[in-house]
């Protein structure tokens, strides 16, 4: 067999293996099990989305509904989609060169299999979400690492850096996953400049995948939309967070209509899904996401969630910073070994994901998308905890 | 960009190719298009599957629901498949190597890319589903074919001759697409020798994997479980036709227990799975697979598409003899260049499927999973298509 795949079923994702660990612990009737591990929406997805289901397998008939759609998604489900970021972002995005997909997951490695060829290069900044690594060596590509700032923003000279001639495309997330960081309007119409700059010195395009599956979630401003700034741009979008439909496996790919040869790259992220087995969206689901694209589920209890972690670890001793979007409290160990710090908390039955795998040490991950009674269930063993190295 | 993705996704499936072509022609109005492209069941999901989505929809959390499983699959999900498996096959196959999936495709480049390494080869039995070809190359794997015999069964000794040191796994898929054959136990139990002789020869296993979307229908006797015959089988399944569910996107993967390093081989289905973006099945149809595996829709349906299209396209002297399983008819095309014949049924508005890239010239498929009004409706068109060849 292949050992690579091997090792990356066995050696799961920090943040997987910290769930399913606590799922084991809660079948073994484990009670004070307090999992901060994933990001699965805590909040119900909306009245609206629910009746949308409702009418949609009372009115369609069954073999319609569940059938087989287009590839690419259903045609008005594209157009909506198209709509939607014309209206909100002022978008240029057309309905041909949107691609429905089965979430965010699927729309990063269409978009990466559908850039990679040997030799290229993708630029993370770091911190950054762990499968960014798996999805670029498993198109062929190498994943080079650019050191965000210290407040988790953009840091263009460590960019400026890592993109050089054999960079094919830079991987962004804002809102970020796991720092909560939200990249300002002059932050992405610098990095437009910078990229603007690098095609130019190349020859050919450096391309933005911009990765937003948390882009409505901002506890500020909202976040500016970067295929607005830069015309080279795929944007990576899901419905798991917006509308808590995380387990359904619906998203999509929009080919920015200005991007160099956009519709041969629309074809090439085509040829991309076809290739790794992603026959069509969930079909149920395409249709959820025309009739409520734009919708979100009630954004409140992260609100609240997060003013209450945040207030209360900072109180206790934690070094935090509020987050600007997302819905994860990215927190600096006490002790320098995160894992170590990770394997502590554990043992009070706090589930919290090392930063080694986001590409830096020294921080753990708390996703706050959990029902607010865990978090004051928590307190307590959160001030055990941190108790242990004031000590 | 990558210019074998761009191609994929430009020259799509001469089977899509079609479907599109009618879904085109539909728009603009046009009444006679008889689409007999795509295998997309025609007949509605059960109405317990339909009581099942509902009662989920209505007992279930939403965000329980609609939320993220573990990535393998909801573990009771993976128990019903497997006690469905034993109790049905009397099969070896536990739960722990039960993979669920977004549907076959997905099942099938998960199982390619787990084991494929360079330099491998999978050997296809021709006429094959065309994708096979994409999802080993994809896989950077090697794609070689073995025909089959005139009457679409194993020819053993095309496989003999296939079958090589680099051989990694051999695909079958029976009940059949294109040609509707089902393989018999017989046959079963002599590629089960023959891969047992080649994998001595070798040194190490060639694999079998089984892809059985249409393993309940078949017209005779029921198709035999590989997998019961032969310990190095991985079984891709889908339940997109036994519950008429294509556009939902579900199936699995069972590695059987008696394979060789059978937890390693599921731990690289998983890390595959992982690597090509897949982070979970649907979760809705996770619930509804889990109650209903071993169900199946209504098939009476396709009985009679099966018998008066047969009969009907004999009669008027197309060389057809009735497929023993699946829902497509492979008929001898009138002339000896299938394209031609497909080009000059298109434009009578039949939508038949020339047979070269199942890797075999001179054939078209029908698909009969569609309303048996159609079937009528171009019947007088099939006459006046063989009319022009007899003229």
């Amino acid at each position: 067999m292949n050992e690579k795949m091997r090792r990356l079923g066995e050696e799961r994702s920090a943040i997987r293996e910290l769930y399913e660990y606590g799922l084991r612990m809660k079948e073994l009737g484990e009670e004070n099990v307090f999992d901060f591990s994933l990001g699965s929406p805590s909040v119900p997805t909306s009245e609206s989305v629910q009746r949308e289901i409702g009418r949609l397998l009372k009115e369609t008939p069954p073999e319609v509904l569940h059938g087989y759609t287009s590839a690419a998604g259903l045609y008005s489900a594209r157009e909506a989609v198209a709509r939607q970021l014309r209206k909100t972002y002022g978008a240029k995005i057309s309905a041909k060169h949107v691609y429905l997909t089965c979430g965010a997951a699927a729309s990063l490695t269409a978009a990466i299999h559908a850039l990679a060829e040997a030799g290229d290069e993708f630029v993370v900044i770091s911190p950054y979400f762990p499968e960014y690594r798996v999805f670029i060596e498993g198109a062929g590509g190498k994943c080079v690492e650019a050191n965000a700032d210290p407040r988790f923003h953009l840091n263009f000279s460590a960019l400026e850096s890592a993109i050089g001639k054999n960079t094919k495309a830079v991987v962004i997330n804002s809102p970020n996953n796991p720092t909560g960081a939200v990249y300002t309007a002059e932050e992405i119409a610098e990095l437009s400049r910078l990229l603007q700059r690098k095609s130019r010195e190349k020859g050919n395009p450096v391309y933005l995948i911009s990765d937003e599956p948390y882009r409505e979630l901002t506890y500020g401003a909202p976040a500016p939309f970067p295929a607005g700034a830069y015309e080279n741009t795929l944007v990576c979008y899901s419905f798991s967070k917006s509308l808590s439909l995380a387990g359904e496996r619906i998203g999509y790919i929009a080919v920015n209509d200005g991007c160099a040869d956009a519709d041969a790259l629309f074809a090439a992220v085509s040829g991309a899904a076809r290739s790794l087995g992603f026959v069509c969206a969930p079909a149920l689901f395409q249709r959820v996401a025309e009739k409520c694209v734009g919708q979100t589920a009630d954004f409140g209890a992260y609100r609240s969630n997060r003013k209450l972690l945040t207030e209360s670890l900072a109180g206790m001793g934690y070094a935090v910073s509020p987050p600007e979007g997302a819905f994860y409290l990215f927190v600096k160990s006490p002790e320098a070994d995160a894992k170590a710090f990770s394997e502590r908390a554990k043992k009070h039955g706090l589930l919290l994901v090392p930063s080694d795998s986001f590409g830096i040490t020294g921080y753990v991950r708390i996703s706050y998308c959990v029902p607010e009674e865990r978090i004051r269930r928590a307190l307590p063993v959160f001030r055990a905890l941190i108790a242990e190295y004031v000590g």
